[in-house]
């Protein structure tokens, strides 16, 4: 039912896959956004943003405050699923270049894991525009630097 | 009135101010975090974001795409106010370092042209979360390019 | 004889891989490095830099000024492979990881395009450890933007 | 004597200043370029590289790779200069953009720090292409991300 999980792309198991969905449910902006994660793998997360005003710049496109939002979170999340269960990540910092004009009925955010280490994870995004008719164009691309951090006891 | 505008701060001319304020005002997504312009000087733009649930991560902090979301607009917006009256402003990419949790009754963007070429255009990238008692801190700091564009005639 | 040119990649047309050999030939910090181009396809370039003290950091691993160096010119001639004859390349900006200590017999840049444009080209940079015996590791990552620029008449 | 270092600039302690010079003497690239550094102040660093054909580019301007290279190594120093005595610095990442063609008898790299953390440094790079007759110009300017590491014993 999920066109935008290629079938057949590995799952993380379903304890990681409730923490990274339970920690996303939290990001009020995400919600606000009308963002919602479709496929959580392990080092691997991507997270859909449909088109709508809400969302545009002054030309209609997709803002690029949007588009980085979704791929900052979806990066995020890919170095989450492989971490411990009583750690929680932290944004150092991003880089993203926007290619073309992030046009679609929806972009795909695709965080993954470059290199996870015991204190920081650096992570790719890509950002792809979608059009219901199935295709698909690269609209931006970045690099992300994550930081691990003791989850504080609830 | 506009206490985030330090009094004294050069003014951009009326005709430079609306034409950011108009493009501002046709970004979707500047609304719907609820964000606004507080200063338009030459070169130099200001966008104030309060804080509210819709705008923040899991730990309930400003999420970092929002951060960047008003960052992003602020530099383009700095640029749009060097550039002759019939082009527009696209982001080629940022970088953004995020400081510090982004806490405060609402955060500060500040973007301010580096250097102003005639095709691109470098910005300095600054957010502060800002409490009503009147205190502030850096919590992101930022590089961005920018590319002059021809307007389309309306 | 170059073992690092994979067998069956994709060369360039001879016209293009004399026109970037000739750039990089005058590129006095590339033979001060010690460092030369070991591939030259459409739209990407490898260059190659063995270690010895010359270029080390304070611990003898590759320094990441020297990393970063090899890399920039690698996607910068990536970039112009792609580029019509009476144009030249120049870095806007780049943005790299350094992921794991640089360390091996030699350090190899991948510079390869990600998006040409008409005034912009994006393109992707990686950095590997090689060793003698044929292992190699990821050590930098990194992302770059190029502008192409009319060349000024002999 | 040393006129890159502005009177009245805040020195670093003794203990500082040897400590960053013994490591930047064991930076093999730095003496290979014929970098040097030029002030060690608390949280900045200055590293100055006179301009010949070995650290240049097919133009003639100094190289990318050289520009930030010494940049680099500036960021990281003046980091070090705020760490205990028993710690060291790696480079995460940084971003540069080359702003203008780096030209002079000499380029100037100002390495300052952003935010110090207790694992992370955030750093402002600026390099300045000097000529003898005192004129000065920004020619690159990048954001950098530094890593406190404890120092093995010797």
């Amino acid at each position: 039912m999920e066109d935008q999980t290629p079938s057949g792309r590995e799952q993380a198991s379903p304890e990681v896959r409730r923490r990274v969905q339970d920690s996303f449910d939290r990001q009020g902006l995400m919600a606000h956004l009308g963002a919602r994660i479709t496929h959580i793998g392990p080092g691997r997360v991507h997270i859909t943003l449909p088109c709508r005003p809400e969302v545009t710049q002054q030309h209609g496109y997709f803002h690029a405050g949007a588009t980085s939002a979704v791929a900052d979170s979806a990066g995020g999340y890919a170095g989450l699923t492989l971490f411990p269960e009583d750690s929680d990540v932290l944004t150092v910092e991003y880089k993203i270049n926007l290619l073309a004009p992030a046009v679609g009925d929806r972009i795909e955010a695709v965080g993954s894991v470059l290199k996870s280490g015991r204190t920081l994870t650096v992570c790719q995004l890509e950002v792809y525009g979608v059009h219901d008719d199935g295709s698909r164009k690269l609209v931006a691309n970045g690099q992300q630097t994550l930081i691990r951090v003791n989850r504080p006891a609830p």
